[in-house]
This record gives C-alpha cells, sequence and structure tokens, in this order.
C-alpha cells in the first residue's frame, strides 16, 4: 500500500501558482482575496482531497466536529451503548466523538468540561456524576452557546436539553409484572443517592402496591451502593430482619446478582420461592441460573436521541433553542426469575 | 455555591497594571519582556488560579497534557479496565485521557489519528482494530516524534512501543490445568481473524498438548467471530461431528459462554462431562452456573504499564526511545467450570 502523505496549504499554493499565505487567507474567506482567486483555490483544495487542520480551523470558525461525551463509567453496558448510539448517529453526519469519564468524581467532572471546552469542541453530552449537586461549571459552557445535552442522569437546575427514560414507568410494570405473578412481598433495593431516577424509580414501585391494594411497607425498601456487594448485603439484611419477602425488584442488575446469590446459598428456589427483577438489562442478566428479568433502556436509541438534539440546536443559528425534555420508553424483559406462571389465565 | 468565573489575561493585566498584550508575551516567555515582568505576571497568574486554554498552548507549545486512546470496542471489561489504568496514571501526572473506538474498522481507526493529531494530543496508545493490516497511518504520529504505544493488539511491523500479556504462557496454562484436572480431548475456539493474540493462544495450546503426550487433532480447533452466537455455533459443530470432545479451552468469554448454554440445553454436566475455560475474566464469568474458569489479563496493570510508556518517553527530551515491548504475566483462575478434581493429590 502506497504511503499516505498529508497535504498542506502548500502543495495547493504549487498547485495553482500562488502563494500559502494567498491559499490560507482565501480558505479562510479573507475580505481581500478575489471571489475569483477563492474559487480556484476551493476547487483545487477539493481536487486534491486536502484536510484543514480540526483545530487550526476551530480556532477560526469555532467549528471542531467534535463532540464531548461524558460519562460516568464506560464500564456498564447501558453508557457504552449511549455512546454507540450517539457516535453512530453522530459519524453519519461527519462528526467525531472523544469520551471521557468522570468516575462519579464532581472534581473529574468539572476538570473534563474545562478540557472539552478548551479543545473546542462544537458540543458536550453528559450523565451526570452521582456526587454532582452543583453545576456551576456547566455555565461556561451554557454562556458560550455550545449545545449541552444532558442523558439518564440530569438534572432540571439547568436550561439544557434532556434525554430520559420513563423511570417511573418502567419500576411500575415490572412490580406490576411481580404483582401479575403472585408475588405480594415485594422488595426494593434502591440507591443511598437521592438521584432522579432512583426517586422515580422508587415511586413507580409505590405507586403499582397502591393501586393494586398492598400496603407499602418501608422496611421492604433497602438502600445500597447498588452493586454486587450492596445487593448482598441488602438480601442478607432482609434475610436477618425475616421480613418474610417473596420478591425483590431492584433498581440495578448488579445488586440483583447479589441478591441471586445469596438466595441460592440457602437453597431459596427462584423462582417458585422468591421473584427477582433487575434493571438495565446488562449482558450478564442472561448468562445467570436461571436467567434475570430486567429493564431494557433501549441506550442505543437514548444515545440517538441526544444525538438527535445536538444536530437540532446547530442547525438553526447554531444556538441552542428553548430547553427540550424528551422521555423514552423502556421495555420490561421478564425471564425466569420472575415467572413462576407459565401460562397467563384470560 | 459561587459561581466559578473563567479567569483570562484580562483579569491579569488587571491585577498588576500592564496590558493584556504584555501579560500574554510573559506567559508566552517573550525575548522583549523583562524578566522582573515575567516574574510578576507568572506570580499573579498563579495567586489568582489562572489556567491557560490547554489547546491553544498546545500551538504555541506542543504541550496539551493530553494523551488519546484508541480502543476496538469500549464495551469490553478488559479494554475499559486497561482505559482505567492508563487514566489513573496519567491523572496522577495531571494529564487527561480521551478515548475513542475503532469499532474494529479500519477506516475509523485512521480517521481517529488523524483527528487526535488535529487536536495536538501529547501521545496516543492503541489497541489495534481486527481489520487493520497496514500501519501507514501511524507514520504521521512517528513522524511528528509524538509518543505511540501499543497494547494488546500489536504489531511488530512499526518501531513503536508495545505491551502485550504472555498470550502462549496463559494458554499453555489453562491447557495445563484441564489436563490436569483428566480431561484428553480438549477443544479449543479461535478467531478467524489471524491475529497475534489469537495465534498465540493457539501456539499455547498446542505446546501443552504436546508436552503432555496428547495428539494435536485439528478438528478440535474451531473458529468462529469469538462472540456468543459463535460459541454456541462452534459447539454445535463439535456435537454435530460427534468427536467426543471432553472440555473447550476458548479464547474467549463470550464464546465459552455460548458453549455453556449450548451443553446445558442438552444436559450436559459441567465440570463432570465436560470442562470448560473462557479468556479474559469478563465479570460475568463470576456469575453463570456453573462460574467459568477464565484467564485474568490484569488489565488495570496493563493499562499502568503502557502509561507508565508514555511517560518515560516524555521524561528525556521529548523523543521517543528505542523500542520497548513489555511482556506482562497473565493469571489463571480456576472456578467451578473446569475443577472436576476437588482435592490434587501431592
Amino acid at each position: 500500500m502506497k504511503k499516505k502523505e498529508k497535504i498542506t496549504i502548500h502543495d495547493i499554493a504549487t498547485e495553482i501558482g500562488v502563494t500559502a499565505s494567498t491559499v490560507s487567507r482565501a480558505l479562510n474567506n479573507h475580505p481581500r482575496i478575489s471571489p475569483a482567486t477563492k474559487k480556484m483555490v476551493l476547487e483545487a483544495a477539493k481536487a486534491i482531497n486536502y484536510k484543514p487542520n480540526r483545530i487550526a480551523a476551530a480556532l477560526r470558525h469555532g467549528k471542531s466536529k467534535l463532540i464531548g461525551i461524558i460519562v460516568p463509567t464506560i464500564n456498564r453496558n447501558f453508557f457504552s451503548s449511549i455512546v454507540r448510539g450517539i457516535e453512530e448517529y453522530a459519524n453519519a453526519r461527519d462528526y467525531k466523538v472523544m469520551i471521557s469519564q468522570s468516575y462519579d468524581d464532581y472534581q473529574k467532572e468539572v476538570e473534563t468540561i474545562d478540557a472539552l471546552l478548551d479543545a473546542r469542541v462544537d458540543g458536550i453530552m453528559v450523565s451526570l456524576g452521582k456526587n454532582t449537586h452543583t453545576y456551576a461549571h456547566f455555565d461556561a459552557v451554557l454562556q458560550k452557546g455550545i449545545p449541552l445535552v444532558f442523558f439518564d442522569r440530569t438534572t432540571d437546575e439547568l436550561q439544557a436539553n434532556q434525554v430520559v427514560i420513563d423511570d417511573f414507568a418502567s419500576a411500575y410494570q415490572a412490580t406490576r409484572h411481580l404483582i401479575e405473578q403472585g408475588y405480594r412481598h415485594i422488595a426494593h433495593f434502591t440507591s443511598h443517592m437521592k438521584i432522579k431516577i432512583y426517586l422515580e424509580r422508587l415511586r413507580g414501585y409505590s405507586q403499582a402496591l397502591a393501586d393494586f391494594g398492598i400496603p407499602f411497607d418501608e422496611r421492604l425498601v433497602v438502600e445500597s451502593n447498588m452493586q454486587l456487594d450492596g445487593g448482598q448485603e441488602s438480601t442478607r439484611f432482609l434475610l436477618n430482619q425475616g421480613l418474610g419477602f417473596d420478591a425483590i425488584f431492584s433498581a440495578s442488575d448488579y445488586a440483583i446478582v447479589g441478591a441471586l446469590q445469596e438466595l441460592k446459598k440457602i437453597q431459596v428456589k427462584i423462582p417458585q420461592e422468591v421473584g427477582l427483577i433487575g434493571f438495565s438489562n446488562e449482558p450478564f442478566t442472561e448468562f445467570t441460573e436461571p436467567a434475570l428479568s430486567t429493564v431494557d433502556q433501549k441506550a442505543i436509541n437514548m444515545g440517538q436521541t441526544s444525538a438527535a438534539l445536538f444536530f437540532e440546536m446547530i442547525a438553526g443559528d447554531g444556538k441552542p433553542k428553548a430547553m427540550v425534555k424528551k422521555t423514552l420508553d423502556a421495555q420490561l424483559i421478564t425471564r425466569t426469575s420472575s415467572c413462576r406462571i407459565k401460562q397467563f389465565q384470560p
């Protein structure tokens, strides 16, 4: 394969017999350069496939064709799938994405916003870290008129676009499904972080219980870090309390795997004795024994919707439009762990 | 919380009563500015916590303190853990990382290298895409003297630093473990892509068989895409051939889960009748029933080692030193799926 040489403005200058400075000014639409020369330069640039330096161009025109994405961690199928959705949509429109992780660290989120502004990105898409409770670091983004989209972990405290799933409705469906399968003492695993997605899931769980006349028992709502070990601890806590739960709806897939492991240790039959549902449709939920029911947040769709909001914002005059909040539907995935009635009776 | 305003050179100028132009030239070490003024400007800049624009600084000095990372996909625990290792090491030294995915697409890898060069990154770390067989897109990186480190999926065709794990030794250990557990008809799942890591794993498997006097049977080496469906297909292929295998060593965790699912469908007992080992220690290998043996590639260590190579390169005169190739040890993780002898006899 022949080596690809980087084409510069000097190649264009040589090609058409003008100075590099003239080429540069023509490409930058300088008023001193005649329309005829500009046309000649642009045609030559196109003919020899000249690609201007993206960042140098960004410094002149404010267009880097780069989108910066900040997620708490890339190490979750949910977030990496959202990134994939954004990326597919953006790549098809000649934009590139760069990904950064906040690791749920507030200071790292602040610094990353600074770095993205320095890198002259054309847009920023963020899922907030769990420890982010103030939002002043986004003021510079809004003040510069750089399109800002929040997805999944969002805030209503800024005038910025948001894409969320309907956490309330998803949790309601998951809980109703357990009730329809005959479970009556349904525990709920939630985060000790009072962020909106977890509050909405708790609300959906409570509403479903209320609608089916099942009393809400706050002792069955257990807080943890929502990781594997958190799910194990919450399950041991419930068992030690002797509260006689017969199902768990967990706001996290990791925590429900922890529950599954603890219950199997003491030979509890899933789903006959205890039904389990998680949240997020992480790939491993298919691989457990039994396979785990969960809520699929359609992450790729969330990514595409977020990207579409960005392109809508830049399509007009380049300024963000009025705030838009899109709420997407999620999908309940019922697998063995929550289905003890094989056939529904009509 | 008080809103944080972006501090500019104008603030420094006001602070010490000089022009913004003087501040700018002082910060850039311009020869026309006196040492006394430079000192005053630098002290004022420090006092009011002035942070220069990272990219503008990069254009002047060639230091963006940004490292670009390219991985085939972030949606693998192995790659996201390497990124974490790089990031921890780099952050501790005041460098930031930006992550891009090639999705194993050669053209996307080429374009991402261009974008990273445009973004004036100070270093590039890459795990090659499966479809990358030519390397001219890295010439510009090497020519500019930008430190380049390959990890895991590397090439010997460029004079660039590499960090790999000892795939041969890891595969040898995994196969030897199966032999020690009494398995004699050991199949191997490998990729149809002839990239180095898979060839080394195949070589380790073959060598272990040879050393223990077990004949190599090429019909037991099955190629697939190494995904879940590939593992299912390879297993059905082996079953349909009626070759009487009693173990599978897969070069991928995803493919071994596919095998587990297929074998369980027909009530094959794991590990009593067939032993299974995967590769990568993806988190779900702990959650399957039975839990899967696998090879832990110590990804965070690989990331830290890759980052350390970068910082060694920039520590001297900023030019890459002679090529270094680091080979790291991996660790065999034995779980239920491959352990049919509970106690080893001494």
